[in-house]
C-alpha cells in the first residue's frame, strides 16, 4: 500500500489531558514512532472520559481511516472506558480474555497482591481482539478490525505506551506491508527569521519541485528548514533542493539533523584542538550553560566567568576602571577587556564576551534596552560588534547567547561574511 | 450562561505537532487558563497545515460549539493557513487589516527591518475580525463570530499565546457574562514528588472539603499545588486548606503564585542586604543563568564561576592539587574549596558550589552517573552534602541547580530541617 493512501488517526482520551493538568506527550511519541514505517498521522482528536463522546468519535473515525490508535482509558477505574467503547463500536460483547487474565495474575503475583475486582475489569475485552503485551503495567493493549479499519488500543502511561509501540509497529508493518521510512532532510539555521528565509526561497528558487515539501520550524534560537519527500523517486529532487538551499542560506546553516549550535561549536573546537572561554554579563551564564548542556563539553570548554557587576569585571577579568568610567559597562572597550581577561584566566584559545542591557530596566536614551556589545575571537584576532535586539528579557538572553556562539562557529570555520542578523540588528 | 452550557472546542494546527517533532503544550495552557472562567474544553482536534482538512474541521466544529479557540497557523509562511481557513468558513474575503498592518510596521521598525511580502501576509485577515494584540510577535490574533460560534485564532509560539490569553479571557468573560475569575491559590514547591505530596495529603488531611479542588502540576524543577474554588462561599474553606497545606508541606513551599526559586532567593538576599556567588562544575553555569534570568538579579548576584576543568578549579578558585588528587573532583573537599574560593573572589556573603557527574559518561563504580557534591552557605557556616540523582543529563543539571538554590533559600530563612529530597536521594 502506498504511503499517502494509509489514513491514520489518533484518538486520545483522558480528563487530565482535557483539563490541561497533563501535557499530552504520547501523541508525539506515537507519531514519531510511526515515521519509522513512513506512516504519517493526519488527524488527532482528544476528548475526556465520556462514553457517548468516545463512541461517536471512534465510530466516525473508523469510517474514515485505515488505522486508528487509541491512547488512554485502559486502567482499572470506572473512568477507563476504552474496552467498552470499542466493544460498542464493533458490536461485540465484552468477554474475559484468558491471556489478559493470565497477565493480570502474574502481574499481581509479582507484586504480592491479589487480583481484585478493579484489576479484573482489565481482563474484560471486546470479543475477538488480539492482545498487545504490556511488559510494565497491569493493562494489556488490544487491537481489532472494525469496518476495514484496524484499531489498536494503548495505555496512557507513557512508559507502558513506549514499551508497547514495538508490537504495534511490527503488527502494522506486517498488516500493511509498509516500505522503509520517508526521507526527511532537516537543516538547522541560526540568524534568519522564518519570513526572511521564505522570502529568499521564493525570490531565488522559484522552480521548487512540488514533490519536495518545504517546511519551517522557528524556535529560539534556531530555525529548522525541512525537506520531506514521500516517494523514493523524489530523492534526486530532494538532494538538488538541499544543495540549492545550502548555497542560498550559506553559513546561516549550522548543520543537519538535530545539530545544536553549542554542539557544533564544541565539535569544531575538538576537531581543531582548541578551547573556548566565556565572559558573560547580560547573558549571565547562559552561554556556559548551553555549552555544558552538551555531553562531552569538557573537551572544548574549561572555564566561564559570569561578571555581572562592574567591580567583578575589574577584579576577576582585569577590566580597567578607565574603560568602565569613560565608556560604560556596555561598551566596546569593556567587552574587549572582558574577552582578553577571560582568555588569560582560562588559558583558552577563543573567547566570547557579552555586555548589554537585558531589561526591562536599565535602558537609557543612548543605550536602550536591547543594546549589547559582543566581543569574540582569539587574543590576536578579537572582533567586536554592537547590536540592538529589543525583545523580552529571556528571549534577548537566548538570542544573544546564540549570537556569541554563532560568531565563534563562523570564526572556527574561517567565514568572514556578515550574518543576516548583524545587518538587521546593527545598533543605530 | 451556565458553565455546563458553554461548549468549547480547540482546533490545533501545525505539521510539527502532527509529526511528533513538537509536543503540544499550548492546549494545556489554554485549558488551564479557561478554568479561570469556569470554562471546560470538551473536545480538541489537531490536524496538519492542510487547507481542506482545516476547513472541514472548523466548519463542523462551528456548528457544534459556542466557542472555538484555534491555535497555530498565524505565521508569515505559506504553510500558515488560519486566516484563509477562517475567511472561507465565514464566507468573507481576506482584507488588509489596518491595525494588523500598523502592528507589523512598528514591529519591524523596532527590529530595524523592513516590512516584506511574507510579513504583510500577516495583515491580511478575514473581513470583520477583531484583532487580539500580540505584545511579543509579528502575528496578531483575531476573532470572529460564525454561525453563532465565537472563533478566536491564536499563535502557536507559546510565549505569544501566553501573552494573548488575557485578552482572549476578558473577551470571553464579557461576551458570555462569565462569573468573575475563580479563586485559585497556587503554592510553588521544590523537592517533593507529586505522588509523595499526594500521599501526605491523603494521610494527614483526610477531611478535605469537596468544594476545594486540589491539583498538582509537576514541572522541572518546581511542582505547583493548586487550590481552586468556583464559588465565593468556599473562600473560607480554601483558606483553611491553604493553612493546612502550609503546615504539612512546610519549607518545601517556595512561595505562592508564580514564584520561581531563583526569584525567591534573590528576594531574600535583597531583604537581608546579602550577595550570593556560584562555583559550578557539572551544572556548568545553569545556576548563574537561573539567577540572571530574573530582572534585577544584579542586586544579589555579582559574580559566578564555571570551573569545568580541574586546572581551572585550581587557578581560578584556588582548589588544592592535594584535594583533587586524593579525593577527586567530585568530593566534599573540592566543593568546599570551590565555595571558599568563590566567596573570596566575588567578595560575596553566600556561595553555592557543585561538582558531580552529569553523564552519560564519566561514571565509575564508586561514583556512578548522578553522584554530586554540593556545598552551600557562608564562609563560617559552610555545609556540604552528597546526593545521587541518576536521571538524564539536562534534568540532572536542572534539579541539582535548583537544589543548590533551595539550600541557600533555606539558609537565608534560617531553616535547619532536612528537605525530603535529601533523605530520598542521599548517596549510598
Amino acid at each position: 500500500m502506498e504511503n499517502q493512501e494509509l489514513r491514520v488517526q489518533l484518538l486520545l482520551t483522558g480528563d487530565e489531558i482535557m483539563s490541561g493538568d497533563t501535557v499530552d506527550s504520547n501523541s508525539a511519541l506515537i507519531a514519531t514512532r510511526l515515521k519509522e514505517l513512513s506512516i504519517g498521522v493526519y488527524r488527532k482528536v482528544t476528548v475526556g472520559d465520556d462514553l457517548a463522546l468516545l463512541q461517536a468519535e471512534l465510530t466516525a473515525m473508523a469510517m474514515a481511516s485505515d488505522v486508528i490508535i487509541v491512547n488512554g482509558g485502559l486502567g482499572p477505574t470506572i473512568d477507563d472506558l476504552t474496552a467498552e467503547v470499542l466493544a460498542q463500536v464493533a458490536g461485540v460483547p465484552l468477554v474475559e480474555h484468558p491471556q489478559a487474565r493470565a497477565h493480570l495474575q502474574s502481574w499481581c503475583a509479582g507484586r504480592n497482591t491479589s487480583l481484585n475486582a478493579a484489576n479484573l475489569k482489565q481482563a474484560m475485552l471486546p470479543q475477538g481482539v488480539e492482545v498487545i503485551p504490556n511488559p510494565f503495567g497491569s493493562a494489556v493493549g488490544f487491537s481489532l478490525s472494525v469496518h476495514d479499519c484496524h484499531i489498536a488500543c494503548t495505555p496512557g502511561v507513557p512508559g507502558e505506551l513506549r514499551a508497547m509501540m514495538d508490537t504495534v509497529l511490527s503488527d502494522l508493518a506486517l498488516r500493511f506491508q509498509r516500505p522503509a521510512a520517508l526521507n526527511i532532510i532537516r537543516l538547522q539555521t541560526f540568524g534568519l527569521g522564518e519570513s526572511t528565509a521564505q522570502q529568499m526561497i521564493l525570490d531565488h528558487l522559484s522552480d521548487w519541485p512540488p514533490e519536495v515539501e518545504l517546511g519551517f520550524r522557528a524556535g529560539a534560537p534556531q530555525m529548522e528548514v525541512k525537506l520531506t519527500i514521500s516517494q523514493a523517486d523524489a530523492l534526486p529532487a530532494q538532494q538538488r533542493c538541499r544543495e540549492q538551499l545550502v548555497d542560498l542560506l550559506g553559513h546561516h546553516i549550522i548543520g543537519e539533523g538535530n545539530t545544536r549550535l553549542a554542539a557544533r561549536v564544541l565539535q569544531l573546537l575538538e576537531q581543531q584542538g582548541k578551547t573556548l572561554t566565556t565572559a558573560e554579563s547580560c547573558t549571565g551564564g547562559l552561554i556556559a550553560s548551553m555549552l555544558t548542556a552538551i555531553p562531552g563539553a569538557s573537551n572544548g570548554f574549561h572555564a566561564g566567568f559570569v561578571t555581572y557587576q562592574n567591580s567583578i569585571k575589574q577584579s576577576v577579568l582585569g577590566v580597567t576602571e578607565a574603560s568602565l568610567n569613560t565608556e560604560g559597562a556596555v561598551s566596546e572597550a569593556v567587552v574587549r577587556e572582558m574577552a582578553l581577561g577571560a582568555l588569560d584566566k582560562a588559558n583558552a584559545d577563543y573567547a566570547i564576551a557579552v555586555s548589554g542591557i537585558a531589561g526591562p530596566d536599565g535602558g537609557t536614551d543612548e543605550k536602550p534596552v536591547g543594546t549589547v556589545w559582543l566581543a569574540w575571537g582569539s587574543r590576536d584576532a578579537l572582533r567586536t560588534r554592537c547590536l540592538c535586539w529589543p525583545v523580552e528579557r529571556s528571549l534577548f538572553q537566548t538570542m544573544i547567547a546564540a549570537a556569541g556562539l554563532d560568531m565563534i562557529r563562523r570564526t572556527l570555520l574561517g567565514v568572514d561574511e556578515e550574518p543576516d542578523y548583524f545587518t538587521q540588528r546593527r545598533a543605530s
